[in-house]
């Protein structure tokens, strides 16, 4: 419960009373993110400084109030909901540094930059900040790091814990720390930035990152490859990365997702086809051109009706513009959409589609595929109503089996979501019961009050289900 | 204190008696590692299976006897040794699982393999296991895992912990938990693989790994670069990293290192210069050649005296040997050798370079500087011998020194060898006291009783410092 005096304690700790919201309508439009439910926080904080920070953490275990650190809200797994009320802290307008040291290839950045612009900022010297998430346009850097996300990259760069070097971080007692540094090579102690990063806010609070930047690769090709039938667009993936090529995006898109997409924005993709794959190499010039040659022949070798080089830039933004569309495009259909991201070993790929295949038809649910397949990273959407709770009830059931299916294959509840609210009812299944409590421990240790960012991760009852709609 | 009665019950977990040893013989030739200082342990175990590593580490912390785990010893900063007697665990004797699985690109491995078995066996498949650590040909996966090895590819390609995707774990208290999995992605919970990766075996025993593996570079390329100043040669390695080129190895030898190589072994490198920078470039065989030149243009452009482009395999190798040759010959000159790897941000190469004269200067001791230039993860050795009391004294100044000047410039005091023993005096100075105390905290909270590898990392009193030599 925040009362009055805290609220006037929370002004002499902010340098502006203009960045501490209350209003009703405020509240509620920080309710909800980009995944399922809705739950009003009591107060909104908009700290623009790590001083701010530590004195609103302080206070908040001292008083042991609930802390809820926000982006941007484009989480897909419930990571800034207020799930129990407390205060949200929106780094959003944190966007005050972002310095490229070219000399170092490093890029310093507050919580609140967008994830794009650092890139951006990157390429200007010839660099690359390699995580390229969907969202990478409106979400925020600390939103990235507390849930280390991915992106089709992944596959040849690995995901955002890979680009980390150093963080600052205020505690859950509102201490101030740094981890990490500036160089690639450190192995003082335990690696803190690595476990910080991807730990979904619940172990304290990032107030500025050390990122590595690498050379940006001089050129890019793109293709599209079409296949008659999904199973051998798994078994080309395959076959292209045992080949000895690291293609830097390998992204599949269903049929589904590509009538979706057409219906929605025509781009001129084939709508009679099973699957397609979008590839991109990446290096010298002339490599890549040599190696599209190989890719081409080994996907035609294993039942690709086609392969297509894209001949300039143009064509190859137009087929990348069609996968970043199948989003948008699926929502259209209905309005609620349920995007999973169980991951499975490259090799259960062809098999992880069979199984989505079944659950689709027993659940008789709109399920569309598509993703990242080179790194078996897969994104099952299930799009539906949640106000239909017959539907919604099917739904639950389907999910459940999705997350069931992924780690029967050895795959993992999520590759680059997080798991957040919906998937933490599923953890004792993937970590299992000594696994958990590992995890249990480090954040008892870290955070004896529970205020950061509490109902996240961890089951909060034993035995919890999930549960879409409450009836 | 282990009884007769615990040696008893150890015969009833351990499959094979052998395994077992009590003899003084074998107490002494377990006391010691690739660093300082020599320790008893009570009894030496030689587990092959996880099984046997639970049951001896639930009895250890019922009876609170210390375990030290160990692979071959080849450690250089005392992560085996025994330094408050109890158990030392060999695990040289588990090699028996070396499974390459080439569709999902990963390897399984059981923690007595020797590291380069790892990437012959990759190799076989087109596959890379990039870490490559000096004693990669005599040195454990598990002792690898354990200290987060580094080594000279780690510049393009990262350290162990980036190659790490699960892990079986023994904790601190006997129970058996997995960690991670087999894909690249995974975001389910706290990251425990790479916190118990470089933890130095103070939260857990690895029983199994499971290790990326990736395209193996069909072509290197090498050349020698020689300059008539070390400082200009730090000036090379910034040129070239910040020209969009990314070697796959930069490694840098002082004139110190060089004399010694040619008068240990003539490989015929240049001896009137003061220094040469090793530079490897991998990729597609086009592309490095055409690298190699835009390299060799920079080199010279910011002073080089001249850049030689290996003709052929046989004087690649031969390079890269003169590299290996150097800690070999260095300790012909004196019995001791103390290894430093402080790690600089590479903008920082040239003034660590000012700072080490001026230390070796100061201190009148035997200092010659190679190691991994471009990653900015120096080997700073002093060549001293430990009879000398007086000398040693010295040696123990510069050393602190070196720590420092490494931690003033905004570096670590260690990039790939590890805290161990030595280190774990200067942690506080890097860390501050906050966030050692994290560490602790977390350390705590999985070994309650302090039996995994206890004396390492943390300094064991306040205010403890370096003694290398006791009067």
């Amino acid at each position: 419960m925040i009362t009055e005096q805290i609220v006037e304690r929370l002004k002499s700790i902010m340098g502006s009373e203009k960045r501490i919201l209350l209003e009703k309508a405020d509240l509620v439009s920080y309710s909800y993110d980009g995944s399922f439910g809705a739950y009003n926080p009591e107060i909104i904080l908009q700290p623009v400084s790590t001083e701010e920070v530590a004195g609103i953490v302080k206070l908040a275990n001292d008083m042991k109030i609930p802390v809820y650190p926000r982006g941007r809200g484009t989480s897909l797994s419930g990571g800034p909901l207020p799930v129990h009320g407390g205060m949200v802290l929106d780094f959003s307008r944190w966007t005050q540094k972002l310095i490229i040291d070219p000399e170092d290839t490093v890029a310093i950045v507050s919580p609140g930059v967008i994830t794009a612009d650092i890139d951006r900022e990157a390429q200007r010297h010839g660099l690359l900040y390699p995580p390229d998430p969907s969202s990478s346009h409106v979400s925020t850097i600390g939103g990235n790091l507390a849930e280390n996300a991915g992106g089709p990259r992944g596959l040849k760069y690995g995901v955002t814990k890979d680009y980390v070097l150093g963080l600052e971080i205020v505690t859950p007692e509102g201490d101030i720390i740094r981890t990490g540094g500036r160089t690639v090579k450190n192995v003082t102690g335990y690696d803190l930035t690595k476990l910080i990063v991807g730990s979904e806010g619940t172990l304290g609070i990032i107030t500025e990152a050390t990122l590595q930047l690498i050379p940006r690769p001089q050129a890019t090709q793109t293709m599209m490859v079409i296949f008659d039938d999904i199973i051998d667009a798994g078994k080309a993936i395959s076959a292209v990365l045992t080949s000895g090529i690291l293609p830097s995006k390998m992204e599949i898109m269903d049929q589904a997702s590509i009538q979706a997409v057409e219906e929605f924005q025509p781009i001129g993709l084939p709508i009679d086809v099973d699957a397609i794959i979008l590839i991109e190499l990446d290096g010298h010039p002339i490599a890549i051109r040599d190696e599209s040659e190989q890719v081409k022949q080994v996907c035609l070798e294993v039942g690709a009706r086609e392969a297509i080089i894209a001949r300039d830039e143009e064509s190859a933004e137009n087929l990348w513009k069609a996968r970043k569309l199948v989003s948008p495009a699926i929502v259209r259909k209905k309005p609620t959409k349920i995007s999973e991201d169980a991951t499975i070993p490259r090799s259960k790929i062809p098999e992880m589609f069979r199984r989505l295949q079944e659950i689709k038809a027993k659940y008789e649910i709109d399920l569309v595929v598509f993703g990242h397949a080179g790194d078996g990273n897969l994104h099952p959407n299930i799009i539906t109503d949640k106000q239909d709770k017959e539907e919604m009830k099917r739904v639950e059931k389907a999910v459940e089996e999705i997350f069931t299916a992924a780690i029967e294959l050895g795959g993992t509840l999520s590759g680059e979501h997080g798991i957040g609210t919906m998937k933490a009812p599923f953890m004792e299944m993937e970590l299992g019961e000594a696994g958990l409590e590992m995890m249990i421990r480090m954040k008892k240790a870290w955070d004896p009050n529970n205020i950061m960012n509490p109902g996240k991760i961890f089951p909060e009852t034993k035995g919890q289900r999930l549960v879409l709609v409450h009836d």
